[in-house]
């Protein structure tokens, strides 16, 4: 017997919408072609897809290993990474997932055969944005170097796929991939966060995720900082001990009052502030380890031989690898944390624009903006 | 310029010379397609290849995936696994390796899509033997799942390849791979050997090349057990401290005598021996780690509550991953220890049968028997 | 301003009552003086202490480290290791704890000095039990090598103990070193187990809390194996996904049901049964792991070949090593799992022989036995 | 049978010279009490003792414990901190060392009682410096927190011994705490280098050795990094297979064209100089990883986003932990490589002041200075 809303067959068009970028700023909606998913892939009929912040940077500044290897900006790329859908098509050989089972993404495939995804390290992959040309690597980063998830269907690797359960919503599964980088985030500061200290620099989306899935695993206390009250509350409802307003007391020494001198284990740091490393290293204690999981934009200075004093390893991280992704979704799929509360707005495709409106200007206080394909 | 013995364009039969076997004990030589190499892959002149004991268990048994997994002998297998030869076409989008370079092989591909495989562990690929049918995994373990080196020609995907120094000769280069086997068990077991004390139970080739590239590593002392004299004494050559004869001497007191009671910190067994688990967990300390890097054709009786009370650690590995054959060509091509003490013997690819001979029976006291290909 | 219930003075009398082993079966209850702490060490009011199945094996055979290296019998000897209780006196130097501090403890301190406490292994000390004559090496096991917790007071290294909170029972608190070494068996195994799958092998208390930690960090589904229907039950509440009686049901046929033909991630054999560990090794998946947290009485046949095609790991703890404790008690301080189902009975400190008795001879299905000494 | 050289027993006088500092500068010889071993400990009867780098900075602003912790200046301290020795009196309970053995050392014994010496990372001790007073923790790290070399004799605790093989020399003894931080530094960044590639930034002693220990590993190319000449060609006898000038050629270029594009997979930065790390962000490869061993004077302006695009990771280390002076010693003992050639220069104890001023001003080159004391 068939679950609800499985189905064994799906009609899937020849053309399908979806936004594309031509130049910077220059979003256009189109018809494209369904693509076709090859051995060890599926094809994803979209259902929910989420705007993050590394959505907006592309469609200012264009694809970051094409500005990396000082290519010309790409035309006609459908960016959007955090989504989830349904398999509708499977490539040869795949039998890991069925059609109609509903999936939820992670971004990184890799290229699975340098170095680097050779020993496992795939969000490291040494080809990245290697998947054109006479020397096309097969590299597959969905949103960032192949086509991604504004669009109607998507072409995923079996390796990039986790299950969605069915009383999870679309709008909450397009977060998963957010948890897996927290999560991933703590499993390179060690992972046995049970009973150990915990700060968090920034509310953002993968800030407040860092504070969920650290309570989850048994962090104690959980420190989130930053200016906003809203989020900080919002943090403090998924599972914050303490939430510091940095416009209020300065979080260098609240950490300290917090932990009576002692410093924190730990730091994730979620904010891209330039100061924000600085500001970590005087919160962690001796053999801490701090975690970057954002991008400043400015160089920041840095007072090195407190790092080499003090012991304290950097670890910085792009993305969600080692399986996070998995790791979350679980936890999600245990109900341990409340995901959906950081989901605030929905639009639908043609809507996009909108979409990135609200979640650019923060109206209406927007933290995930959620276009909803089917 | 291009160095001496390279060429940039190799003429390639449309069929080879291959060993094939069809039932036990039935290899026949025969005329095969060559193969051709895909994506990701080369095409390898065989130059040379070395003949392992689990080469005669196949040939005895069967392959390993098919006993396993219950199906019947599998017909026109090439075995062999432990080759080096020269690439001599690419497939689309190769520039790891350009045509004419002289390459060494791990035998494990792994299909790249399972768990295991993503997160760098594909010795222990969960679609091992996953490489026919329907559910084509695209497993690929040449010798063991996928034809090998008995033959004139092979097809190798580029994660499997490692380069092969000029000054280096084709039969030391087959024990490459055997060197790789015996890094990865000193890698599971901690991998930081320098002045800890290493016992290798059993002087065949992987047990010879693990007392090298311990030794070469810096462990103190480096002991060796084993039966036959001629064999402990090219351990010592390899570099053991001591080796001990166990028809001489209880290795047990051997060992206590050697480390003043205090035991040794890692044990590799490598003979096969059913007793030999029991006799590693005499010899370490607590804390102490063993692994298993052969096969007792019987069940043995072990006394579990030693490694409980002992906080000892067992690791069970099968060949040679995390790249660990790249880290033993690097030693070998830095000249760290003489690989090439261990091989005996030469035949010519129509003398296999010859050669299998030598080495079951030890022949001369055959120890690594080569077959040069070309 | 001082919390409830405590204290910064308390009477402490020169003498206490101490129950103390003399020959095996030989427990008489006894004045004895009360210890002093020395520096890093602190005075513990015994509150409650906990009846485990070591203490079992210590009073019918005597303590494991005189037996191990052929000592007689031990004379005035106190065990007692899961205990809990209240600092009353702080030696020289410490200000980790605070007099009036509720605390439970881990039981190894190690020595301090050889190379595995050197390097965080304290539980696998080098000088295991060696604390008197010439050669003091200052070991502390309480319980096992050092007088343990059956008497109204003992000394404890600041290294072995861990907060209590407040709001936690004096007889739940016992069972956190219990939780400290699921905990511990769980790092072993790797420790990012969220959605990785784990059979329970044996419904003890290690086991049943070893259900309840790897559910609390997200393992998913949770197998628990054993014999007693009441037993299953409990670790069901403590939040096994599945439970099988293996008097109903082949294990290894269940396990491999219930993950579709995959096998698990980890297992772990908390039942001493001497053919676990050929079970275990049925259960898991390639790469799959196993940790053995209990004793078989005898010596078993295992298939170690398995181990090697397999890729298996096998780790065997003693205990609850690398501050797992702390670990297991902050989840417990935060409500993640009921440990205090695990409790069944209490009895006095004068009732000592009682509560062995029911806890041997499971009388009303008696599972913890605590003895309530303040 | 005693070794040549050794004694059972030795007479020890009631006082000694010894080196104090009082103030910036102000470094004294004068007459101390010969110190007592307690239990675990040793008094070593100093036989040489090099200056490093930070001898200078403790002589110039005093002791970094008490500078951290806002202190006044330390009196009557004596410094020096990578000696060697005889070992001439045992506290209680020692027999990990007899009278008469030649021992090195590593500087930290840690407190042995805070969370981080509990899991083995002893040089990140919480009760750094806390050596005195109402809450003396016991820390010990000689030279930084309690008297070190400079001196006739000092107390060391077990656990910072080494043997020194009976052909190794004074001088070259003293330098096996610097090659233990290089050990160590090659730990952290992952430990299994053979056949990978390293660059090391600054040809310092620390850095020397880096180039030393990581090509008796295997590292494969080793590249060093530096201004001097003189320094550079030391390196490249030590082990670099290549040297790059800074002067003369832009290091980041030359690591580019020496990898082929591909960038090292390790840098050591050993400089100190406050670009150093951007320099290493950009010669790692996707992944890699950069240990910072030496202590910038001013803040550096980093480019945090390449860290975080990269996946780089930064580990700040202070000295030599995880015992790793230990396997340095090792592969001393084994002849891996030529400590030796570091040593320039050699004064009496009486000449302590010459042999700074040899060492700061780079006095006929010199590198390692040592000073000779019996």
């Amino acid at each position: 017997m068939e679950p609800a809303g499985r189905k064994s067959q799906y009609a899937i068009p020849g053309t399908m919408k979806a936004w594309v970028l031509d130049d910077p700023e220059q979003l256009r909606l189109v018809q494209k072609p369904v693509p076709q998913p090859g051995p060890a892939e599926v094809l994803v009929r979209i259902d929910a897809v989420a705007i993050c912040g590394t959505d907006v940077e592309i469609i200012t500044n264009g694809l970051p290993a094409w500005i990396e290897g000082g290519l010309p900006f790409r035309k006609n790329f459908t960016p959007g990474h955090e989504y989830m859908g349904t398999v509708v098509k499977l490539g040869a050989g795949v039998d890991e997932y069925a059609i109609g089972d509903r999936i939820a993404v992670e971004i990184h495939a890799g290229c699975g055969r340098c170095e680097r995804c050779r020993m496992g390290m795939y969000t490291s992959c040494l080809n990245y944005g290697q998947n054109y040309g006479d020397k096309n690597k097969g590299h597959r980063a969905n949103g960032f170097t192949t086509d991604g998830g504004f669009a109607e269907y998507a072409v995923n690797h079996v390796n990039t796929l986790v299950h969605v359960p069915e009383k999870m919503s679309d709008e909450e599964a397009t977060l998963i991939v957010t948890a897996g980088t927290a999560m991933y985030g703590l499993d390179v500061l060690g992972g046995l966060v049970a009973g150990e200290s915990l700060v968090v620099i920034g509310p953002g989306p993968i800030g407040l995720m860092s504070v969920a899935v650290g309570k989850a695993l048994g962090a104690q206390p959980v420190i989130l900082t930053g200016t906003r009250e809203a989020r900080l509350k919002l943090g403090a409802r998924l599972g914050a001990d303490h939430v510091i307003n940095v416009r209020e007391e300065d979080p260098i020494k609240a950490v300290n009052r917090l932990t009576r001198g002692k410093g924190v284990h730990y730091v994730m740091e979620c904010s891209g502030a330039p100061n924000a490393l600085s500001e970590a290293m005087d919160m962690v204690n001796r053999g801490g380890r701090i975690c970057l999981a954002a991008f400043p934009k400015e160089p920041a200075l840095v007072d090195l031989a407190k790092l080499v004093r003090n012991n304290i390893y950097v670890y910085g991280i792009r993305g969600e690898g080692k399986s996070a992704t998995h790791r979350a979704a679980a936890l999600m799929a245990q109900g341990r944390f409340e995901a959906r509360l950081i989901h605030t707005h929905t639009f639908l495709l043609e809507e996009l624009p909108t979409a990135f409106r609200y979640f650019r200007e923060r109206i209406e206080d927007a933290i995930k903006v959620v276009v909803k394909v089917h």
